[in-house]
């Protein structure tokens, strides 16, 4: 019990470091008068999204609370709430530190590379923070309070509900904007990105903020409960031990990474490597802490081998990633060559690529499941899951240090600075690159390993042994898992198609008709974007997340327990290797685009230029809305079939 | 034992009546001197094609062939050996009759529309015939021989390996010249579809005769044997009339094929819905036939209710794919909306119909599993493969009946002929359309069920009765089921895609360096782009074949029955959505293309025409390579897990 009072002050160090961060922050200087002015844009903008967002997501909340307050009961609905308050709070505060960042870290910019990044990350680290401390004290309150983890399920479904829709609300947003902006801005008339006479351009900054941070932010912070959950709730057959070991671990992972946020701050060429031997630096003492604990609770190495199994399969994910959407390594180039014969070809490349990059990571999902269940059974599965999250405080740090660097680069070009501050944002800029590949495979990998673990507390909860394949229920469970992530895509791509449909016609019309644009005599009207954005997001994000919480619930009344089983492994087996096809190939298109800037293949201006641009913006949306709202859709159905499993039992219409 | 001998009768009277199919059409007068050089060179390519690919498979095959007499013994190496050779020649006939047929068919055009849809639509019919007829013929011989259903598999392993390297190999010929021609022909030098001019012309005609003709053919062939053959299987539980019914219900629909024939000659205006009248006649006798026979043979409805089922789920996968492929529905305008904005948008909103297609022929499935296994157990769940495929002889000819047309439209277009011919064969080829569309979605269907029914039939011959998803080596066959569909798409797509942008190279290489080419006043190098075409094709078909075939084999020895089991399933679960994703959306694009050929939102040479462009290129691999390669790798497996569950059963390296 020591240990969960060690967890409660892991989770209190974390805010209080995350406080400290955002004081220093707050403390250095906005800079000149223009970048506030493109600053408080941004920021009114995404406070005005957000504040939007939340009036939705709070009305749906509250269907759904009441809902579950008359089927599950009073209890459930009340920790179903405080998990989606602790999600849009950690959405939100990693918006509030992000919004500020940016502009200081431009600012600093002019002063050179090393202060400009030590604000970006400290700004990153605040959302690391407050991300694995709300959700760490949140888990461990919950279990003080009800000494029960099949309690706490409540509260995990909260979390997950609100990610998915900051996830795929800001997805919509984002992409919206990006998708419009580029294809009228770069393309057709001919101007930078992130060029202040395009209209779309503050929208794509906020989207930037309210889809890579807010949306983000909820969704890793849905991701880190769902995978110390089902370990709690398995852990229940070990008694308090089995509860608090998997606690314990991610506190050891918050305080090395305060640790080690000391390490890359030292140094500043090659960023992208200094951030991978912080990860490194992070695993460390998380690898040696759940060695000593496993030995002395457990007395043997089962569980330090589960974990460590978790650890491997989050970084094995993560450098696969990078290998197939980085433009230092083979698949990216060969997507950038293709390009020559235009964006057909170009776009065929970049999905074979990101086809062919299902098949390792699966693999090492299959190696640490198999390594897991060998030591300690479906327990040691779940443990996978808490390894491998144990890292997340310095992920989601890593990876939020991307938009302060992509606004801070956005600002710098958008005020027209020139010379050294614009090279050292764009070098921030291109590290956070290689952050945010990196951190993409981690992701995917964290939901996965956090599916199958609330897969295994579903068995657990429904009390039942076997879901046999040959039983037609568990089938049919099977084939309707396998079309939701598909359906559920669907969704979110039609949405950004739509949205950015209206977007362009919108940036088209502003350069037709608003005279002097085009020559930067005149202003555009942003706020036209922002509203086409903003609207096609907040409609966009209610469909595809009644889907997620209707679909199971109607399989498990209509065929029983089985087929939800059925239904969650066969949405498992299909979401992960549709979101690493979508995250991959969306992120090589990007990269390959870049790889063409950079001066490959004739470089900017020339006809595979333009290829590698129509490629980058068909895998926006892939890899910034559907791919990642893909990883909170397998955790929620794994929920909710946890939380609706006794009625399953009790009642089912059709069993077969 | 009677109906045994009755489908024996009706396979031969299918291969009496392609007979006199092929004496009729090679009666008609092959036209004028002009049309006959150009189908000579169609004919001598595809001919020259299909030899090089037999040589190639003629080697993988002697070495699988040995390899299973090794492993399983001589009899299986035989009947392996039997089945590669009917499939071989069920591909080869169907290639005989349709390039002969196209010709004809181009001339007839000349003396009305008539004439020409009854010489395609008889070339068509020789191979729905030779496909059924091989196929029945070949199952109820050699259960005549053997006496036993479980003997028949490695006869259903000869079909659908070789299926896939037609399908494969085709399907890269095919699309690699045709992503070529089109891109350097239509885009870059504004030349019109199969304009003589452009050298790659002629590989894309050989291309729809060796993907679409002889690798469909194969394919459908397969598709029969692999949904007859699990039939039979479980059929033995019933005794002898379990085994005979999946036999005697094709052989009515080969006999209702015929009688339909006669059906849609007689009609020439709306052409699109005449052929679906005619798959309705085909399907009447079925139905009436399997009444009587389940009511006489098993005493009850049960096994008529699930052929039943099946012939259901076969029409509605074939109706939803008209819906979201044919561009007189919403979906497919849509797309072509889309494209008024780019080639992004148009590729995004096709994706996400794509995604969207994937539900209801999940759902349908669903239904008819459900309906078949509350009727008549895991057997009826088999029969619902056969009560669709015997829809097969008219579903095939009308597929066949494509590229027959398609080929007579570009010997018209290549001749320059005006007037009337040009706008018969034009109705033909649109008709053609409806046609592809719905075929594309009954083979897909056809699969899924072939599929679901091998399971069965694997979970039979293993002898085992349950597959526990929450067992760990059932769960990691399911992970790496899931992930196989996607990886093997990877190499279709990678090799279409490679050999395209050689294609192209070359192609634009001869309009730079060939004097008076553009003008029309030169000949285009046609050799050179068959042989890259050709190339492409073998060298692709082997990788792709080979993981086809080891990786069950592999997660047999390795993990066990169970992880078999486990990795089937996954692979159906992926591979559904997959291919429908893959099919529906490269087809939705195809026919957006038409939308805007046909004069909306401003017609050809426009940019929205152009976007379209690009996006069929995209979708040519998706819906001609990978797509319809998915179809058959769900038999392959299914077979494979068969013939081998014994082994696995012995000995498996890890059983967890």
């Amino acid at each position: 019990m020591d240990l969960a009072i060690f967890s409660l002050v892991a989770g209190l160090s974390a805010l209080t470091f995350a406080g400290y961060l955002v004081w220093h922050i707050l403390k250095q200087s906005t800079g000149t008068a223009r970048m506030r002015e493109l600053s408080d844009m941004i920021r009114e903008g995404s406070t005005v999204y957000l504040k939007r967002q939340y009036v939705v997501i709070v009305f749906l909340g509250a269907i759904l609370a009441i809902t579950q307050s008359l089927i599950l009961g009073p209890f459930e609905a009340l920790t179903f709430v405080i998990g989606a308050v602790c999600s849009g709070l950690a959405g939100f505060i990693g918006m509030y530190a992000a919004t500020r960042a940016n502009v200081r870290a431009a600012h600093a910019a002019e002063f050179g590379l090393n202060k400009a990044l030590s604000i970006a990350l400290r700004g990153g680290m605040v959302t690391g923070m407050c991300v694995t401390g709300i959700g760490l004290l949140g888990l461990t309150a919950l279990y003080f309070i009800t000494g029960d983890p099949a309690q706490i399920s409540g509260f995990a479904l909260g979390t997950a509900i609100i990610a998915l829709f900051m996830r795929v609300g800001g997805g919509i947003y984002t992409k919206a904007a990006d998708v419009g902006a580029d294809l009228v801005g770069k393309v057709e008339v001919g101007i930078p990105e992130d060029d202040p006479r395009n209209p779309g351009v503050i929208a794509d900054q906020v989207g930037d903020n309210v889809g890579d941070v807010a949306g983000m932010s909820s969704d890793l912070f849905e991701s880190y409960v769902c995978a110390i959950f089902p370990a709690m709730l398995m852990g229940v057959a070990h008694g308090v031990r089995g509860i608090v070991f998997p606690l314990a671990v991610p506190a050891v992972g918050i305080l090395s990474s305060i640790l080690a946020m000391f390490f890359v701050r030292a140094k500043s060429e090659k960023l992208g490597g200094a951030f991978l031997n912080a990860l490194v630096i992070t695993g460390m003492p998380i690898i040696i802490a759940s060695y000593i604990l496993s030995q002395q609770m457990f007395g043997d190495l089962n569980m330090f081998y589960a974990i460590v199994a978790g650890v491997s399969a989050g970084l094995s994910f993560a450098f696969i990633t990078k290998y197939y959407t980085l433009h230092e390594h083979t698949p990216t180039q060969t997507i950038a060559k293709a390009a020559q014969t235009g964006p057909a070809t170009n776009i065929l490349t970049g999905f074979a690529v990101g086809l062919e990059s299902t098949a390792l990571p699966t693999i090492a999902v299959c190696i640490a499941v198999f390594i897991a269940y060998k030591c300690a059974g479906l327990y040691g599965v779940s443990l996978t899951a808490v390894g491998l999250i144990s890292l997340l405080p310095q992920v989601v740090a890593m990876d939020s240090y991307g938009p302060i660097v992509d606004n801070a680069s956005g600002i710098i070009e958008m005020i027209g600075s020139a010379g050294e501050a614009r090279e050292f944002t764009d070098a921030l800029d291109a590290a956070g690159n290689t952050t945010k590949a990196v951190c993409k495979g981690f992701a995917i990998g964290a939901a996965t390993l956090a599916a199958i673990a609330l897969f295994a507390g579903y068995i657990e909860t429904a009390g039942i042994e076997i879901i046999s394949i040959v039983d037609p229920s568990a089938l049919i469970g099977l084939l309707i898992g396998g079309m939701l992530s598909f359906t559920f895509c669907s969704f979110l791509i039609h949405a950004v198609g739509n949205a950015a449909f209206t977007m362009i016609k919108e940036i088209r019309r502003q350069f037709n008709e608003i005279p002097g644009l085009r020559e930067g005599n005149a202003k555009p009207d942003y706020a036209e974007c922002i509203s086409i954005s903003t609207n096609a997001a907040l409609k966009g994000l209610i469909i595809p997340g009644l889907l997620a919480v209707i679909t199971p619930i109607t399989v498990g009344f209509a065929f029983g327990v089985e087929a939800v089983g059925g239904l969650y492994i066969g949405l498992i087996i299909s979401a992960l290797p549709l979101a690493l096809l979508l995250a991959h190939a969306g992120t090589a298109w990007d990269n390959a685009k870049k790889y063409v800037e950079a001066g490959r293949f004739g470089g900017k201006g020339t006809a595979t230029h333009a290829a590698t641009v129509i490629g980058d913006t068909v895998g926006d949306p892939f890899k910034d809305t559907a791919g990642p709202s893909l990883d909170i859709l397998m955790d929620i159905v794994g929920v909710i079939a946890i939380l609706f499993a006794h009625l399953f039992l009790v009642f089912s219409l059709f069993q077969v």
